[in-house]
């Protein structure tokens, strides 16, 4: 008779190992496959992720085209096309019929793609909502035609199934296409393959996007800059936030032969003489042999990697934005809401959270079309990807919702929250390793490095905000009172005259003494030749006054700008140009212009300006020199300074009040 | 020479398997393991859920300790040690040491674990922090010793790795011990292992558990019942949801030989009858061989399957708590909160979502020395396991958020988010398959079906409240108006009588007229021997009154019940008893009492009094009796009525205003 199976026994019979396409075939909700509408964005997201780490890595400017089409009741086909370099027939199945299998999750450095799931998942979720197999054509540059390979995912084994296998000429050097039928729902709106392409075009202004929507609708995003950003270099995992076991790893799998010789080859921000620092702290004397470290004096060891002060990250292994670009790509799909105000993108140092290094950039945008009673807009980017979903469970969400933005002129219920007014913000954050929530990459994990850092930059961004109000308003006193002046003191001086019986005195000294502003005012104009920046400068004050002015220009927009009148400088690295304007008696004006060839990607928002020689509570539209730009007074300051023209700051003259409230703020923010 | 790699071979010889421990390593916050707080909780949360699991399977009453002590700077041994059937010494290294495997994937039933990752990611992530093994000690009841091991994950291969295996003679007959240190932080609090045992006993008032804290401090849950739930079945999937890909799957899988005879076995909810009714919507014969159904076939297939009415899935999957369960449990951990009212709680039969069958189930309390002035607490559960992180990002929050509560009493700003009061909300989701927005299920993702479901209990459970709290307000109305009278009427009565020089006359036939109300109160009193529930019944209308009394209680309480007078009958099953109460004239009373043995878990509010024999508008502390309840009237009733001497619902009657208003509000509810 068979012994009778024990509950142990019994219970252990089922126990089985859990493939990970099984595991995500029933749990697609953490993939963002979870409804129709948030399948069809998940599905165009991997795709277009995948086509423009592609590009990056080939060094080409992406053109990728997402066509959309109805294929059956609750069906639609997508399809993803790129430019880039293909992959090889060997490669195809495994990159999309395989969960987990990828280039970029081993290599420490900034990618869309990181997690070597998001295709596989989208091949997943249409064999199971269409059970039809996805269709790639991939070719490289060196092969004359292309692979067509149809393929599923075997569920149970997570290993592709290819079912049929065949070649095509293709009209393209190299690229991929993958075309998928699943159980999707097209509509545009906030969470829609639209926006998404959208987002994109913004923070990838060096892509071609177009987007063929199921009723052939054809929306093109062209690229805006024609530089492929740099690919970003591999790097060691920087001490700070390593864990003991990986410490520990790391030390087993070395080829060095000793500590002294591991630490600053095998970790980033480790000089040869930090590396000792951290030896003689943990009491060890660097020659040991890596793999001989274990206990307490492991620990002691990564106490010291912990404690010594280390390089920060090179900035290497990530691909942050950049100011020129965030505020290119906003203008370039904002066109029109025509805001009034783009404050100057932030893009900080790199920081590091647990070994892997990232930054983060905020840009902002203010006034014209945007709604003014409703939430300012929020962009969230990680890594070059819009995030659409989940806002509410986003680390960026929550530190653009603790910052007191009453402090910064706009209005906040409560003081925490999203803030109200017409207001967009972009916030990137970029990593060689971004802690998303889910594998669905929808939001960032709390984190309070990361979470530092996200304040930091919104803060910088903030007090750009607030000079901007605090300086519209101010532009919108003057001209109040501009206007009242020029109305009833004409009108006073001719009744008085009447009345004393004499002529009608010249007002002008009399109105730039109540003026007491220098305005400087810059309109655009463009005609089919060129784009013409005009800059007038009005004396409105009761003194003579010498001053110099600046411009600062994107560097790349100063090569291919005409000055008149000619510069007295240049600085082609920093973008600036700078001029000593002729003396301006009260109520003189002058005009500085620049001028693009026709077709150049310019507006009056691109050129800062600056003036010195006059202090800040005179000054109208253009900002004082700030103090540390390293700028050689030119002769014609110091001697008119000399001479006794140019204003000595003189101590009687009354600040303005609007003024000193705003500087009151400001040290109290700087803190 | 050998040829120089091109671009797409560079980039394919970077192609590789990830292995999902690695995968998991790298993103730890989506296990739950990204801050020494939330590591901690998730690591009890894994260890508790499987201990609760292994004891149910074993259908013994679970006995859990949890001790945490500290183990160095930001250290923490966390040990949980269970009762259950204990794990084959060939099975320890799986379950412990490798991800995605577990006997609970493959089995479409209710259980907590359900993935196979959770205690291996605790593993993991203590390997990771502390480079310690994991310490495993498990004993089956058919051995003599039990085992003890140690081991860790080897990340790159997702394989256990025994660094010590050994024996030990164990003082229980089985169950499983685990050991863990980690980098972790200890602290009571919202999202505290404190808060999370205090949940787990509420949901499973069967369980006994013990928290040992850090500082030697010894919490200790009672179970307050002695039933094991009973083991969830496994079942087939229900074709609702059902998508084509894993029909085809099932189809292609199956040993059945025909479609006809495939239906009704491999799936829930197919009758043989349902079965044909598909076949024929489909145009299929029902003689096809399952495999050789593809392409059109198939999705009309498929089509049929969500068209036909289907029965219900059964609830056999699943595990409720049920509601004298929940109420128990809730009264078990809310001892020193004291509440006025537990609303009945609601258990909503099962649904399908996705092909797998859920319910919902809420609980209600209210009052007592809740905070009055802030947001009704939300305790949130899946599978009998309390959420305390992602609050925001969970379908269960959104739908308590998204019912207008004013409506049912409660405080509300704008008729959205969670409402203000002395409230406190449980809400229990139960599948075979939750869709948690990430591996931590720590909140469950967005879902038309459930939400409609959470939805409908929620209502449920709110109507009980605002029934209570118009009740309440009644009877404050009442007792305001039966005290001024009190005081009043004497007097003027006295004045008057002296005025005119006549007898004080007697005015309880005044007052009763002007009371016009039935009052029923219970009260409590335990003494050594008993636990007292004295109800009186008081007549004050101004008519003599025959009545019947009902009262309900949980059935295994009225078992332990005596009663005094004696019941005219009872309806053990359905906890039931009533009594016909002598005539009674106005302002007389009477006395109903129940008695329960010392030691009884029970209070005034298990019990729910009903009356018949008087209409709705004049009963103060009672309820009507429900019309479905099939109950024949006792004789005594029918005479009394055929004597005129009982309420003909008189049509000149005054109907009291709140109560008219109550009204309305409810038939617009029930819409």
């Amino acid at each position: 008779m068979p012994r009778v199976r024990t509950l142990a026994e019994e219970l252990a019979s089922k126990q089985r190992e859990i493939s990970v396409a099984e595991f995500f075939e029933r749990n697609r909700q953490i993939l963002g496959f979870d409804n129709p509408l948030r399948a069809l964005l998940t599905t165009v997201k991997e795709g277009v992720d995948n086509a423009l780490d592609a590009c990056e890595e080939a060094r080409v400017l992406p053109d990728v085209q997402v066509e959309i089409a109805k294929s059956g009741p609750e069906r639609l086909q997508v399809s993803v096309s790129d430019n880039g370099p293909g992959i090889l027939r060997r490669e195809i199945p495994n990159v999309f019929g395989r969960l987990l299998y990828g280039s970029r999750f081993h290599a420490n450095r900034q990618s869309r793609g990181q997690q070597g799931i998001g295709i596989s998942a989208a091949v997943l979720y249409a064999g199971l909502t269409s059970a039809r197999p996805a269709r790639v054509i991939s070719k490289v540059r060196e092969e004359e035609a292309a692979h067509v390979l149809e393929l599923l995912i075997d569920t149970q084994k997570n290993l592709p199934k290819v079912v049929s296998d065949d070649l095509l000429l293709w009209d393209r050097e190299s690229g991929t296409r993958v075309e998928l039928v699943l159980k999707a729902k097209y509509q545009r709106g906030r969470q829609s393959p639209f926006e998404y392409l959208r987002g994109t075009a913004i923070v990838n202004p060096h892509a071609r996007l177009l987007l063929v929507e199921p009723d052939g609708t054809r929306i093109t995003y062209e690229r805006v800059s024609n530089d492929v950003p740099p690919v970003p270099k591999e790097v060691p995992p920087h001490p700070y936030g390593l864990e003991l076991g990986e410490l520990a790893f790391r030390l087993k799998a070395s080829g060095s032969r000793t500590l002294s010789e591991l630490l600053p080859k095998e970790f980033a921000g480790v000089s040869p003489r930090a590396a000792s620092e951290i030896l003689a702290k943990a009491g060890l004397n660097g020659r040991e042999s890596p793999g001989s470290v274990h206990g307490d004096r492991l620990e002691s060891l990564l106490g010291a990697m912990h404690a010594v002060r280390l390089l920060p990250p090179s900035a290497e292994s990530l691909s942050p934005i950049g100011p020129v670009l965030i505020k290119r790509g906003l203008r370039n799909v904002l066109g029109e809401v025509r805001p009034e105000f783009y404050a100057p993108p932030v893009s900080r140092p790199p920081k590091v959270r647990a070994g892997f290094p990232f930054l983060v950039e905020v840009g902002l945008v203010y006034g014209g079309n945007l709604p003014s009673d409703q939430p300012v807009q929020l962009l969230r980017f990680a890594n070059r990807v819009p995030l659409l979903f989940q806002q509410g469970a986003c680390a960026i969400t929550n530190a653009v919702q603790t910052l007191d933005w009453r402090r910064y002129g706009l209005d906040q219920k409560g003081g925490s929250g999203l803030p109200t007014g017409p207001g967009l913000l972009l916030v990137h954050v970029a990593s060689t390793k971004l802690p998303f929530t889910s594998e669905a990459k929808e939001a960032v994990a709390e984190d309070p490095e990361l979470d530092k850092e996200l304040t930091l930059a919104l803060q910088v961004a903030a007090r750009h905000l607030r000079t901007h109000l605090s300086r519209r308003n101010r532009r919108a006193f003057a001209q109040e009172k501009f206007d009242i002046i020029l109305k009833i003191l004409p009108k006073l001086a001719a009744k008085a005259s009447a009345l004393v019986d004499r002529p009608v005195p010249d007002l002008t000294p009399v109105i730039t003494k109540i003026m007491d502003v220098l305005n400087v005012e810059t309109t655009q104009s463009t005609d089919p030749k060129t784009v013409r920046l005009a800059t007038e400068i009005t004396n409105y004050t009761p003194r003579a006054r010498v001053l110099e002015l600046f411009v600062e220009l994107p560097p790349e927009l100063l090569g291919r700008a005409s000055f008149d009148p000619i510069p007295e400088g240049t600085d082609p690295e920093l973008g600036r140009a700078w001029w000593t304007l002729p003396k301006l008696r009260p109520s003189a004006k002058t005009q500085v212009t620049v001028e693009f060839p026709s077709g150049t990607e310019v507006d009056a928002s691109d050129a800062s300006w600056f003036v010195a020689g006059i202090d800040e509570g005179h000054l109208l539209g253009a900002e004082p020199l700030p103090g540390d730009w390293d700028v050689r007074l030119p002769r014609a300051i110091i001697e008119a300074a000399e001479a006794g023209l140019t204003e000595p700051t003189p101590s009687g003259e009354t600040e303005v009040d609007y003024d000193a409230a705003e500087a009151s703020a400001r040290v109290e923010d700087e803190e």
